[in-house]
Protein backbone atom coordinates (compact mmCIF):
# COMPACT_ATOMS: atom_id res chain seq x y z
CA UNK A 1 0.00 0.00 0.00
CA UNK A 2 0.78 3.45 -0.43
CA UNK A 3 0.59 5.68 2.68
CA UNK A 4 0.45 8.89 0.47
CA UNK A 5 -2.39 7.45 -1.16
CA UNK A 6 -4.61 6.08 1.80
CA UNK A 7 -4.20 9.49 3.28
CA UNK A 8 -5.33 11.58 0.82
CA UNK A 9 -8.31 9.15 -0.05
CA UNK A 10 -8.95 8.88 3.72
CA UNK A 11 -9.31 12.90 3.72
CA UNK A 12 -11.09 12.84 0.43
CA UNK A 13 -13.96 11.00 1.95
CA UNK A 14 -14.04 12.61 5.28
CA UNK A 15 -14.03 16.20 3.34
CA UNK A 16 -17.12 14.88 1.22
CA UNK A 17 -18.82 14.11 3.43
CA UNK A 18 -18.52 17.53 5.24
CA UNK A 19 -19.52 19.20 2.47
CA UNK A 20 -22.72 17.24 1.66
CA UNK A 21 -23.47 18.02 5.43
CA UNK A 22 -22.94 21.59 5.99
CA UNK A 23 -24.39 22.40 2.14
CA UNK A 24 -27.64 23.87 3.45
CA UNK A 25 -26.62 27.80 4.20
CA UNK A 26 -28.06 27.61 7.71
CA UNK A 27 -28.52 31.02 10.09
CA UNK A 28 -27.14 32.98 10.64
CA UNK A 29 -24.51 33.06 7.68
CA UNK A 30 -21.79 34.35 10.26
CA UNK A 31 -21.71 31.43 12.42
CA UNK A 32 -21.32 28.57 9.75
CA UNK A 33 -18.79 30.75 7.78
CA UNK A 34 -16.77 30.48 11.43
CA UNK A 35 -17.41 26.70 11.35
CA UNK A 36 -16.21 26.02 7.52
CA UNK A 37 -13.29 28.27 7.82
CA UNK A 38 -11.44 26.28 10.78
CA UNK A 39 -12.70 22.88 9.45
CA UNK A 40 -11.47 23.44 6.09
CA UNK A 41 -8.14 25.25 7.30
CA UNK A 42 -6.40 22.27 6.25
CA UNK A 43 -6.26 19.92 8.50
CA UNK A 44 -5.11 15.58 7.75
CA UNK A 45 -8.17 14.53 9.12
CA UNK A 46 -5.53 11.95 10.97
CA UNK A 47 -8.25 10.93 13.53
CA UNK A 48 -11.12 10.29 11.06
CA UNK A 49 -8.50 8.28 8.94
CA UNK A 50 -7.46 6.20 12.15
CA UNK A 51 -10.97 5.30 13.01
CA UNK A 52 -11.73 4.12 9.36
CA UNK A 53 -8.39 1.76 9.58
CA UNK A 54 -9.62 0.64 12.77
CA UNK A 55 -12.73 -0.33 11.54
CA UNK A 56 -10.53 -2.07 8.69
CA UNK A 57 -8.38 -3.87 10.89
CA UNK A 58 -11.49 -5.42 12.10
CA UNK A 59 -11.95 -6.68 8.32
CA UNK A 60 -14.66 -4.28 7.72
CA UNK A 61 -15.04 -1.71 4.85
CA UNK A 62 -13.93 2.20 6.15
CA UNK A 63 -16.57 3.77 3.68
CA UNK A 64 -19.63 2.44 5.93
CA UNK A 65 -18.28 4.79 9.02
CA UNK A 66 -17.17 8.15 7.64
CA UNK A 67 -19.71 10.17 8.91
CA UNK A 68 -19.10 8.87 12.54
CA UNK A 69 -15.50 8.72 11.93
CA UNK A 70 -15.48 12.35 11.14
CA UNK A 71 -17.11 13.67 13.89
CA UNK A 72 -13.33 13.10 15.51
CA UNK A 73 -12.59 16.11 13.35
CA UNK A 74 -15.24 17.99 14.19
CA UNK A 75 -14.28 17.66 18.06
CA UNK A 76 -10.41 18.17 17.30
CA UNK A 77 -11.56 21.28 15.33
CA UNK A 78 -13.04 22.74 17.97
CA UNK A 79 -10.27 22.09 20.89
CA UNK A 80 -7.52 24.13 18.02
CA UNK A 81 -10.43 26.95 17.37
CA UNK A 82 -10.86 27.16 21.77
CA UNK A 83 -6.90 26.63 21.95
CA UNK A 84 -6.20 29.35 20.06
CA UNK A 85 -8.16 32.36 21.87
CA UNK A 86 -6.14 34.90 23.52
CA UNK A 87 -7.40 33.37 27.34
CA UNK A 88 -5.41 30.48 25.98
CA UNK A 89 -2.82 30.56 24.17
CA UNK A 90 -3.57 33.69 21.94
CA UNK A 91 -2.25 32.66 18.46
CA UNK A 92 -2.66 34.87 15.50
CA UNK A 93 -1.73 31.85 13.43
CA UNK A 94 -2.65 28.13 12.81
CA UNK A 95 -1.67 25.82 9.67
CA UNK A 96 -0.19 29.15 8.04
CA UNK A 97 -3.89 30.93 8.51
CA UNK A 98 -5.11 33.53 10.86
CA UNK A 99 -6.69 31.92 13.70
CA UNK A 100 -10.72 32.13 14.05
CA UNK A 101 -10.79 34.52 16.54
CA UNK A 102 -9.07 36.53 14.46
CA UNK A 103 -11.11 36.71 11.35
CA UNK A 104 -14.76 36.03 13.00
CA UNK A 105 -13.87 37.59 16.57
CA UNK A 106 -13.75 36.32 19.88
CA UNK A 107 -17.55 35.62 20.32
CA UNK A 108 -18.14 33.72 17.14
CA UNK A 109 -14.78 31.74 17.05
CA UNK A 110 -16.24 30.57 21.26
CA UNK A 111 -19.79 29.60 20.13
CA UNK A 112 -18.03 28.15 16.81
CA UNK A 113 -16.19 26.15 18.62
CA UNK A 114 -19.35 24.68 20.64
CA UNK A 115 -21.50 24.52 17.43
CA UNK A 116 -18.82 22.05 16.26
CA UNK A 117 -18.17 19.99 19.50
CA UNK A 118 -22.25 19.85 19.34
CA UNK A 119 -22.76 18.78 15.92
CA UNK A 120 -20.56 15.77 16.60
CA UNK A 121 -23.02 14.56 18.80
CA UNK A 122 -26.03 15.24 16.70
CA UNK A 123 -24.01 12.73 14.01
CA UNK A 124 -23.17 10.59 16.80
CA UNK A 125 -26.50 9.93 18.15
CA UNK A 126 -28.15 9.47 14.43
CA UNK A 127 -28.07 5.86 13.27
CA UNK A 128 -29.66 6.88 10.18
CA UNK A 129 -25.68 7.96 9.03
CA UNK A 130 -24.42 4.44 8.92
CA UNK A 131 -27.19 1.31 8.98
CA UNK A 132 -24.35 -0.96 9.09
CA UNK A 133 -23.54 -0.08 12.55
CA UNK A 134 -26.07 -1.53 15.60
CA UNK A 135 -27.09 1.10 17.76
CA UNK A 136 -25.58 -0.46 20.97
CA UNK A 137 -21.63 -0.05 19.37
CA UNK A 138 -23.20 3.62 17.91
CA UNK A 139 -23.91 4.25 21.82
CA UNK A 140 -20.50 2.85 23.32
CA UNK A 141 -18.48 4.35 20.07
CA UNK A 142 -20.11 7.76 21.10
CA UNK A 143 -19.10 7.13 24.86
CA UNK A 144 -15.80 6.70 24.47
CA UNK A 145 -15.79 9.77 21.67
CA UNK A 146 -17.49 11.79 24.75
CA UNK A 147 -15.70 10.50 27.74
CA UNK A 148 -11.90 11.02 25.51
CA UNK A 149 -12.76 14.40 25.01
CA UNK A 150 -14.23 16.29 28.63
CA UNK A 151 -13.02 16.51 32.02
CA UNK A 152 -11.71 13.56 32.14
CA UNK A 153 -9.66 13.67 28.52
CA UNK A 154 -8.54 16.44 26.52
CA UNK A 155 -9.92 19.35 28.16
CA UNK A 156 -8.53 17.90 31.75
CA UNK A 157 -5.02 17.98 29.70
CA UNK A 158 -5.99 21.43 28.32
CA UNK A 159 -6.15 23.12 31.93
CA UNK A 160 -3.46 21.12 33.50
CA UNK A 161 -1.29 22.61 29.99
CA UNK A 162 -2.57 26.32 30.67
CA UNK A 163 -2.19 25.74 34.67
CA UNK A 164 1.53 24.21 34.20
CA UNK A 165 2.75 27.16 31.77
CA UNK A 166 5.98 29.17 33.49
CA UNK A 167 6.17 26.10 35.74
CA UNK A 168 9.07 24.21 36.36
CA UNK A 169 9.18 21.25 34.05
CA UNK A 170 7.76 17.46 35.46
CA UNK A 171 7.84 14.12 33.46
CA UNK A 172 4.55 13.30 35.67
CA UNK A 173 2.89 16.55 34.53
CA UNK A 174 4.22 16.53 31.09
CA UNK A 175 2.77 12.87 30.81
CA UNK A 176 -0.31 14.26 32.39
CA UNK A 177 -0.59 16.68 29.56
CA UNK A 178 0.14 14.86 26.80
CA UNK A 179 -1.84 11.51 27.63
CA UNK A 180 -5.08 13.90 28.23
CA UNK A 181 -4.59 16.50 26.00
CA UNK A 182 -3.67 14.43 22.69
CA UNK A 183 -3.25 10.79 23.30
CA UNK A 184 -6.90 10.41 24.64
CA UNK A 185 -8.59 11.75 21.70
CA UNK A 186 -6.35 9.80 19.28
CA UNK A 187 -6.79 6.53 21.07
CA UNK A 188 -10.46 7.12 21.31
CA UNK A 189 -10.48 7.51 17.78
CA UNK A 190 -8.79 4.02 17.43
CA UNK A 191 -10.93 2.51 19.44
CA UNK A 192 -13.99 3.60 18.37
CA UNK A 193 -13.37 2.18 15.07
CA UNK A 194 -13.14 -1.39 16.23
CA UNK A 195 -16.28 -0.89 18.98
CA UNK A 196 -18.61 0.89 15.66
CA UNK A 197 -17.48 -2.98 13.79
CA UNK A 198 -18.94 -4.97 16.69
CA UNK A 199 -15.75 -6.50 17.63
CA UNK A 200 -14.57 -6.59 21.18
CA UNK A 201 -12.35 -8.72 24.08
CA UNK A 202 -8.85 -9.03 22.88
CA UNK A 203 -9.26 -6.95 19.82
CA UNK A 204 -10.51 -3.84 21.11
CA UNK A 205 -7.78 -3.76 23.98
CA UNK A 206 -4.73 -4.52 20.91
CA UNK A 207 -6.15 -1.54 19.86
CA UNK A 208 -6.87 0.25 22.87
CA UNK A 209 -2.64 -0.06 23.10
CA UNK A 210 -1.97 0.69 19.72
CA UNK A 211 -3.82 4.44 20.09
CA UNK A 212 -2.35 5.18 23.22
CA UNK A 213 1.08 4.43 21.83
CA UNK A 214 0.31 6.43 18.78
CA UNK A 215 -1.63 9.22 20.08
CA UNK A 216 1.38 9.80 23.06
CA UNK A 217 3.87 9.65 20.24
CA UNK A 218 2.22 11.97 18.20
CA UNK A 219 2.56 14.91 20.94
CA UNK A 220 6.26 13.89 21.22
CA UNK A 221 6.54 14.52 17.43
CA UNK A 222 4.78 17.51 18.10
CA UNK A 223 7.02 19.08 20.33
CA UNK A 224 10.17 18.09 18.81
CA UNK A 225 8.58 19.88 15.25
CA UNK A 226 7.60 23.02 17.25
CA UNK A 227 11.81 23.15 17.99
CA UNK A 228 13.06 22.18 14.82
CA UNK A 229 10.66 22.45 11.96
CA UNK A 230 10.68 25.34 9.69
CA UNK A 231 8.00 27.90 9.93
CA UNK A 232 6.93 27.51 6.33
CA UNK A 233 6.77 23.55 6.94
CA UNK A 234 4.51 23.65 10.21
CA UNK A 235 2.21 26.53 9.46
CA UNK A 236 2.61 28.39 13.13
CA UNK A 237 5.55 30.04 14.81
CA UNK A 238 8.11 27.60 15.68
CA UNK A 239 9.69 27.65 18.87
CA UNK A 240 5.63 28.99 20.00
CA UNK A 241 5.68 26.83 22.88
CA UNK A 242 9.02 27.46 24.52
CA UNK A 243 8.08 31.72 24.06
CA UNK A 244 5.10 31.24 26.98
CA UNK A 245 7.24 28.16 28.24
CA UNK A 246 5.03 25.22 27.74
CA UNK A 247 6.12 22.13 28.90
CA UNK A 248 7.42 19.89 26.50
CA UNK A 249 9.10 16.95 25.68
CA UNK A 250 12.45 18.24 23.83
CA UNK A 251 12.12 20.80 27.19
CA UNK A 252 12.21 18.43 29.62
CA UNK A 253 14.18 15.74 28.20
CA UNK A 254 16.49 17.47 25.12
CA UNK A 255 15.91 16.61 21.60
CA UNK A 256 17.73 13.44 21.13
CA UNK A 257 16.07 11.36 23.88
CA UNK A 258 12.70 12.76 22.72
CA UNK A 259 13.72 11.01 19.56
CA UNK A 260 13.98 7.83 21.09
CA UNK A 261 10.69 7.83 23.09
CA UNK A 262 9.12 8.41 20.02
CA UNK A 263 10.75 5.42 18.29
CA UNK A 264 9.99 3.47 21.03
CA UNK A 265 6.21 4.81 21.49
CA UNK A 266 5.95 3.62 17.82
CA UNK A 267 7.75 0.49 17.93
CA UNK A 268 5.19 -0.80 21.03
CA UNK A 269 2.35 0.75 18.61
CA UNK A 270 3.36 -2.04 16.11
CA UNK A 271 4.01 -4.84 18.75
CA UNK A 272 0.20 -4.21 19.87
CA UNK A 273 -1.14 -5.14 16.64
CA UNK A 274 0.53 -8.57 15.97
CA UNK A 275 -2.92 -10.20 16.49
CA UNK A 276 -4.00 -8.86 13.59
CA UNK A 277 -2.96 -9.66 10.03
CA UNK A 278 -2.82 -7.60 6.90
CA UNK A 279 -5.52 -6.29 7.48
CA UNK A 280 -4.35 -3.65 9.82
CA UNK A 281 -1.52 -2.51 7.44
CA UNK A 282 -3.18 0.75 7.18
CA UNK A 283 -2.82 1.08 10.56
CA UNK A 284 0.83 -0.39 11.06
CA UNK A 285 1.77 2.88 7.92
CA UNK A 286 0.30 5.04 9.64
CA UNK A 287 2.39 4.66 12.59
CA UNK A 288 5.38 4.99 10.66
CA UNK A 289 4.20 7.89 8.44
CA UNK A 290 3.38 9.91 12.20
CA UNK A 291 6.96 9.20 13.41
CA UNK A 292 8.54 10.46 9.87
CA UNK A 293 6.13 12.99 9.40
CA UNK A 294 7.93 17.05 9.56
CA UNK A 295 4.44 19.30 9.69
CA UNK B 1 -50.60 18.78 43.58
CA UNK B 2 -48.21 21.04 44.91
CA UNK B 3 -45.94 22.59 42.59
CA UNK B 4 -43.78 24.32 44.66
CA UNK B 5 -43.00 20.62 46.75
CA UNK B 6 -42.98 19.18 42.87
CA UNK B 7 -40.27 21.66 41.65
CA UNK B 8 -38.35 21.06 45.03
CA UNK B 9 -38.35 17.79 44.58
CA UNK B 10 -37.49 17.43 41.21
CA UNK B 11 -34.72 19.68 41.67
CA UNK B 12 -33.45 17.30 44.45
CA UNK B 13 -33.31 14.72 42.86
CA UNK B 14 -31.03 16.04 40.33
CA UNK B 15 -28.89 17.68 42.57
CA UNK B 16 -28.72 14.30 44.16
CA UNK B 17 -27.58 12.40 40.89
CA UNK B 18 -24.99 15.19 40.19
CA UNK B 19 -23.35 15.40 43.82
CA UNK B 20 -22.94 11.23 43.51
CA UNK B 21 -21.72 11.78 40.02
CA UNK B 22 -19.18 14.34 40.60
CA UNK B 23 -18.25 12.31 43.56
CA UNK B 24 -14.53 11.60 42.87
CA UNK B 25 -12.30 14.43 42.90
CA UNK B 26 -10.95 14.56 39.26
CA UNK B 27 -7.79 16.02 37.98
CA UNK B 28 -7.15 19.14 37.71
CA UNK B 29 -8.93 19.63 40.61
CA UNK B 30 -9.90 24.17 39.87
CA UNK B 31 -11.77 22.69 36.22
CA UNK B 32 -13.77 20.45 38.60
CA UNK B 33 -14.37 23.20 41.22
CA UNK B 34 -15.17 25.04 38.11
CA UNK B 35 -17.70 22.66 36.83
CA UNK B 36 -19.33 22.54 40.21
CA UNK B 37 -19.62 26.45 41.10
CA UNK B 38 -21.70 27.38 38.40
CA UNK B 39 -23.81 23.37 38.04
CA UNK B 40 -24.63 24.52 42.49
CA UNK B 41 -24.93 28.06 41.55
CA UNK B 42 -28.62 28.39 42.50
CA UNK B 43 -30.23 26.65 39.08
CA UNK B 44 -33.50 25.85 39.39
CA UNK B 45 -33.29 22.54 37.25
CA UNK B 46 -36.50 23.84 35.19
CA UNK B 47 -34.95 21.51 32.13
CA UNK B 48 -34.46 18.65 33.87
CA UNK B 49 -38.19 18.66 35.85
CA UNK B 50 -39.89 19.10 31.97
CA UNK B 51 -38.21 16.11 31.04
CA UNK B 52 -38.96 14.31 34.09
CA UNK B 53 -42.69 15.78 33.56
CA UNK B 54 -43.30 14.55 30.11
CA UNK B 55 -42.05 11.03 30.86
CA UNK B 56 -44.49 11.12 33.68
CA UNK B 57 -47.38 12.48 31.33
CA UNK B 58 -46.63 9.45 29.63
CA UNK B 59 -47.51 6.84 32.36
CA UNK B 60 -44.06 6.19 33.72
CA UNK B 61 -41.88 6.66 37.05
CA UNK B 62 -39.77 10.02 36.57
CA UNK B 63 -36.85 8.27 39.05
CA UNK B 64 -35.93 6.16 36.36
CA UNK B 65 -34.68 8.98 33.88
CA UNK B 66 -32.90 11.77 36.61
CA UNK B 67 -29.35 11.07 35.10
CA UNK B 68 -31.01 11.89 31.50
CA UNK B 69 -32.57 14.61 32.51
CA UNK B 70 -29.70 16.36 34.40
CA UNK B 71 -27.65 16.36 31.25
CA UNK B 72 -30.02 19.30 30.17
CA UNK B 73 -28.72 21.13 33.14
CA UNK B 74 -25.04 20.33 32.18
CA UNK B 75 -25.90 22.01 28.90
CA UNK B 76 -27.77 24.88 29.95
CA UNK B 77 -25.23 25.68 33.05
CA UNK B 78 -22.57 25.45 29.80
CA UNK B 79 -24.69 28.10 27.90
CA UNK B 80 -24.87 30.44 30.45
CA UNK B 81 -20.94 30.37 31.47
CA UNK B 82 -20.21 31.54 27.81
CA UNK B 83 -23.04 33.75 27.77
CA UNK B 84 -21.54 35.43 30.40
CA UNK B 85 -17.52 35.86 28.95
CA UNK B 86 -16.21 39.02 28.37
CA UNK B 87 -16.28 38.50 24.53
CA UNK B 88 -19.82 38.07 25.01
CA UNK B 89 -22.11 39.80 27.20
CA UNK B 90 -19.41 40.34 29.77
CA UNK B 91 -21.67 39.82 32.96
CA UNK B 92 -20.17 40.40 36.53
CA UNK B 93 -23.22 38.78 38.15
CA UNK B 94 -25.59 35.83 37.60
CA UNK B 95 -27.73 34.42 40.19
CA UNK B 96 -26.29 37.38 42.85
CA UNK B 97 -23.25 35.26 42.68
CA UNK B 98 -19.74 36.11 40.84
CA UNK B 99 -19.51 34.86 37.10
CA UNK B 100 -17.38 32.03 36.33
CA UNK B 101 -14.96 33.98 35.11
CA UNK B 102 -14.86 36.30 37.51
CA UNK B 103 -13.95 33.68 39.84
CA UNK B 104 -11.87 31.13 38.02
CA UNK B 105 -10.46 33.29 35.12
CA UNK B 106 -11.61 33.06 31.14
CA UNK B 107 -9.55 29.94 30.49
CA UNK B 108 -10.62 28.05 32.99
CA UNK B 109 -14.57 29.28 32.30
CA UNK B 110 -13.98 28.39 29.01
CA UNK B 111 -13.15 24.95 29.29
CA UNK B 112 -15.49 24.13 32.22
CA UNK B 113 -18.34 25.21 29.64
CA UNK B 114 -16.79 22.67 27.33
CA UNK B 115 -16.43 20.06 30.09
CA UNK B 116 -19.81 20.15 30.81
CA UNK B 117 -21.27 20.09 27.60
CA UNK B 118 -19.44 17.44 26.89
CA UNK B 119 -20.52 15.79 30.04
CA UNK B 120 -24.01 15.51 28.98
CA UNK B 121 -23.08 13.85 26.48
CA UNK B 122 -20.60 10.93 28.03
CA UNK B 123 -23.98 10.45 30.09
CA UNK B 124 -26.22 10.44 27.43
CA UNK B 125 -24.08 7.47 25.56
CA UNK B 126 -24.38 5.46 28.29
CA UNK B 127 -27.25 2.65 28.83
CA UNK B 128 -26.26 2.00 31.91
CA UNK B 129 -27.77 4.91 33.82
CA UNK B 130 -31.47 4.40 33.19
CA UNK B 131 -32.30 0.57 32.48
CA UNK B 132 -35.88 1.01 30.90
CA UNK B 133 -35.09 3.50 28.43
CA UNK B 134 -34.26 1.36 24.93
CA UNK B 135 -31.13 2.07 23.43
CA UNK B 136 -33.33 3.46 20.01
CA UNK B 137 -34.77 6.02 22.37
CA UNK B 138 -31.82 6.93 24.51
CA UNK B 139 -30.41 7.38 20.36
CA UNK B 140 -33.49 9.95 19.65
CA UNK B 141 -33.23 11.74 22.58
CA UNK B 142 -30.13 12.60 22.36
CA UNK B 143 -30.24 13.43 19.04
CA UNK B 144 -33.42 15.91 20.26
CA UNK B 145 -31.08 17.35 22.62
CA UNK B 146 -28.05 17.86 20.60
CA UNK B 147 -29.60 19.67 17.68
CA UNK B 148 -31.57 21.94 20.46
CA UNK B 149 -28.26 23.00 21.42
CA UNK B 150 -25.75 23.57 18.43
CA UNK B 151 -25.64 25.22 15.08
CA UNK B 152 -29.29 24.95 14.57
CA UNK B 153 -30.41 25.80 17.90
CA UNK B 154 -28.86 27.71 21.07
CA UNK B 155 -25.81 28.74 19.40
CA UNK B 156 -27.43 29.77 16.30
CA UNK B 157 -29.83 31.83 18.83
CA UNK B 158 -26.86 32.93 20.51
CA UNK B 159 -24.73 33.94 17.59
CA UNK B 160 -27.87 36.07 16.24
CA UNK B 161 -28.40 38.07 19.33
CA UNK B 162 -24.92 39.33 19.64
CA UNK B 163 -24.70 40.47 15.81
CA UNK B 164 -28.18 42.06 16.97
CA UNK B 165 -26.60 44.19 19.49
CA UNK B 166 -27.65 48.07 19.28
CA UNK B 167 -29.62 47.20 15.95
CA UNK B 168 -33.20 48.19 15.33
CA UNK B 169 -35.88 46.08 16.94
CA UNK B 170 -37.49 44.13 14.38
CA UNK B 171 -40.05 41.38 15.48
CA UNK B 172 -39.09 38.58 12.68
CA UNK B 173 -35.22 38.57 14.35
CA UNK B 174 -36.50 38.90 18.01
CA UNK B 175 -38.56 35.54 17.36
CA UNK B 176 -35.73 34.03 15.63
CA UNK B 177 -33.44 34.65 18.77
CA UNK B 178 -35.38 33.78 21.55
CA UNK B 179 -36.82 30.49 19.28
CA UNK B 180 -33.53 29.35 19.27
CA UNK B 181 -31.69 30.69 22.19
CA UNK B 182 -34.31 29.81 24.75
CA UNK B 183 -37.43 27.88 23.38
CA UNK B 184 -35.06 25.08 21.21
CA UNK B 185 -33.40 23.49 24.28
CA UNK B 186 -36.88 23.93 26.56
CA UNK B 187 -38.50 22.10 23.87
CA UNK B 188 -36.04 19.49 23.65
CA UNK B 189 -36.17 18.69 27.43
CA UNK B 190 -39.84 18.69 27.28
CA UNK B 191 -39.69 15.90 23.82
CA UNK B 192 -36.49 14.24 25.15
CA UNK B 193 -38.88 13.30 28.31
CA UNK B 194 -41.51 12.05 25.69
CA UNK B 195 -39.19 10.09 23.46
CA UNK B 196 -37.27 8.18 26.28
CA UNK B 197 -40.43 6.82 27.58
CA UNK B 198 -40.88 4.92 24.28
CA UNK B 199 -43.91 7.12 23.08
CA UNK B 200 -44.35 8.33 19.50
CA UNK B 201 -46.40 9.71 17.23
CA UNK B 202 -49.14 12.49 18.70
CA UNK B 203 -47.97 11.88 21.95
CA UNK B 204 -44.55 13.09 21.10
CA UNK B 205 -46.75 16.06 19.02
CA UNK B 206 -48.60 17.31 21.89
CA UNK B 207 -45.28 17.16 23.99
CA UNK B 208 -43.59 19.21 21.26
CA UNK B 209 -45.89 21.67 20.60
CA UNK B 210 -45.99 22.39 24.70
CA UNK B 211 -42.47 22.79 25.49
CA UNK B 212 -42.22 25.12 21.95
CA UNK B 213 -45.01 27.58 23.46
CA UNK B 214 -43.66 27.41 27.15
CA UNK B 215 -39.70 27.54 25.57
CA UNK B 216 -41.33 31.01 24.17
CA UNK B 217 -43.12 32.06 27.18
CA UNK B 218 -40.13 31.44 29.48
CA UNK B 219 -37.65 34.18 27.28
CA UNK B 220 -40.84 36.51 27.44
CA UNK B 221 -40.94 36.54 30.88
CA UNK B 222 -37.50 36.59 31.02
CA UNK B 223 -37.12 39.61 29.51
CA UNK B 224 -40.03 41.02 31.38
CA UNK B 225 -38.32 40.26 34.86
CA UNK B 226 -35.55 42.07 33.44
CA UNK B 227 -37.44 45.22 32.91
CA UNK B 228 -39.53 44.88 36.50
CA UNK B 229 -37.97 42.99 38.55
CA UNK B 230 -35.88 43.76 41.25
CA UNK B 231 -32.31 43.12 41.39
CA UNK B 232 -32.07 41.17 44.70
CA UNK B 233 -35.13 38.90 43.17
CA UNK B 234 -33.37 38.22 39.89
CA UNK B 235 -29.47 38.04 40.90
CA UNK B 236 -28.44 39.83 38.17
CA UNK B 237 -28.04 43.49 37.73
CA UNK B 238 -31.73 44.63 36.43
CA UNK B 239 -32.15 46.17 33.27
CA UNK B 240 -28.78 44.70 31.60
CA UNK B 241 -30.07 43.49 28.83
CA UNK B 242 -31.21 47.25 27.97
CA UNK B 243 -27.44 48.45 28.57
CA UNK B 244 -26.00 46.95 25.88
CA UNK B 245 -29.25 47.25 23.64
CA UNK B 246 -29.99 43.81 23.48
CA UNK B 247 -33.55 42.79 21.58
CA UNK B 248 -35.94 42.43 24.22
CA UNK B 249 -39.37 41.71 23.73
CA UNK B 250 -40.91 45.00 25.87
CA UNK B 251 -38.35 46.92 23.88
CA UNK B 252 -40.43 45.87 20.66
CA UNK B 253 -43.91 45.56 22.07
CA UNK B 254 -43.98 47.54 25.20
CA UNK B 255 -44.44 45.64 28.95
CA UNK B 256 -48.22 45.16 28.73
CA UNK B 257 -48.44 43.66 25.50
CA UNK B 258 -45.61 41.50 26.17
CA UNK B 259 -47.88 40.01 29.10
CA UNK B 260 -50.53 39.28 26.88
CA UNK B 261 -47.89 37.49 24.76
CA UNK B 262 -46.92 35.50 27.43
CA UNK B 263 -50.60 34.89 28.48
CA UNK B 264 -51.40 33.66 24.97
CA UNK B 265 -48.39 31.20 24.88
CA UNK B 266 -49.17 29.71 27.94
CA UNK B 267 -52.55 29.21 27.05
CA UNK B 268 -51.72 27.82 23.46
CA UNK B 269 -49.18 25.27 26.10
CA UNK B 270 -52.38 24.37 27.99
CA UNK B 271 -54.09 23.29 25.04
CA UNK B 272 -51.88 21.11 23.54
CA UNK B 273 -52.08 18.68 26.65
CA UNK B 274 -56.02 17.93 25.76
CA UNK B 275 -54.87 14.98 24.79
CA UNK B 276 -53.20 13.80 27.99
CA UNK B 277 -54.95 12.90 31.04
CA UNK B 278 -54.36 13.98 35.01
CA UNK B 279 -51.02 12.24 34.65
CA UNK B 280 -49.96 15.72 32.91
CA UNK B 281 -50.81 18.02 35.79
CA UNK B 282 -47.13 18.49 36.46
CA UNK B 283 -46.66 19.56 33.27
CA UNK B 284 -49.84 22.00 33.35
CA UNK B 285 -49.01 23.52 36.97
CA UNK B 286 -45.29 24.20 35.42
CA UNK B 287 -46.98 26.06 32.61
CA UNK B 288 -48.72 27.87 34.95
CA UNK B 289 -45.99 28.71 37.34
CA UNK B 290 -43.70 30.01 34.38
CA UNK B 291 -46.05 32.72 34.07
CA UNK B 292 -46.36 33.76 37.31
CA UNK B 293 -42.83 33.49 38.44
CA UNK B 294 -40.87 36.31 39.85
CA UNK B 295 -37.42 35.43 39.49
Amino acid sequence: MDIKTYLRDGKESVDSFFRRYFKEQRRPAVLQESMLYSLFAGGKRIRPILAMAAYEACGRSAAEIVPYAATLELIHTYSLIHDDLPAMDDDDLRRGKPTNHKVFGEAVAILAGDALLTEAFCILSDPSFCPSVRGDDLLQASKEIASASGAQGMVAGQVQDILSENAEPDGETLQFIHRHKTAALIRASVKAGGILSGSGGETIDALTRYGENIGHAFQVVDDILDVVGKTEELGKTVGSDEKINKMTYPRLYGLERSRGIAEQLVSDALSSLDIFSSEADSLREIARYLLARRN
